[in-house]
């Protein structure tokens, strides 16, 4: 694996893995004042046509990243709209 | 452009226009009690990772959305150190 390859791969971990303390942060403040409910209905939709478009073109580290980053999405939009 | 090409584009637009309403309402209501400080230093950190990997490999798209994501993300960034 060489050093762009390493670079790409360490981009897709930390912005997948930046979800978790948000949602973490979300579950169990409940305190999403500050979240945009805007912001998460177009990012869920978008990380889903992400996770469509890795199916169609059979690449896993898409599908793999955008399927990890749509259940966070989901989880801090599902709390955005129950506790607004 | 085939369908699933413009999936991918409809996909990029989306996840990258995402961060404006939430830059926005930082900006506007200067509440950050709820955002992740850890989520925005990892995403932006990530962020500027998908943009050097878009750089290195010559990726257009990967360059200009990462671009466009990671000014959103320091916005949203300096504000929560700002107003934590």
């Amino acid at each position: 694996m060489n050093t762009v390859t390493i670079l790409g791969f360490a981009a897709a971990v930390l912005t997948t893995a930046s979800f978790l303390p948000q949602a973490i942060k979300t579950i169990q403040t409940k305190n999403t004042s500050g979240i945009s409910l805007f912001m998460y209905s177009l990012f869920a939709l978008g990380t889903l046509l992400w996770l469509l478009f890795g199916m169609f073109t059979s690449n896993i580290p898409i599908v793999a990243a955008n399927a990890i980053t749509l259940v966070f999405a989901i989880i801090i939009l599902i709390y955005k709209i129950k506790y607004k």
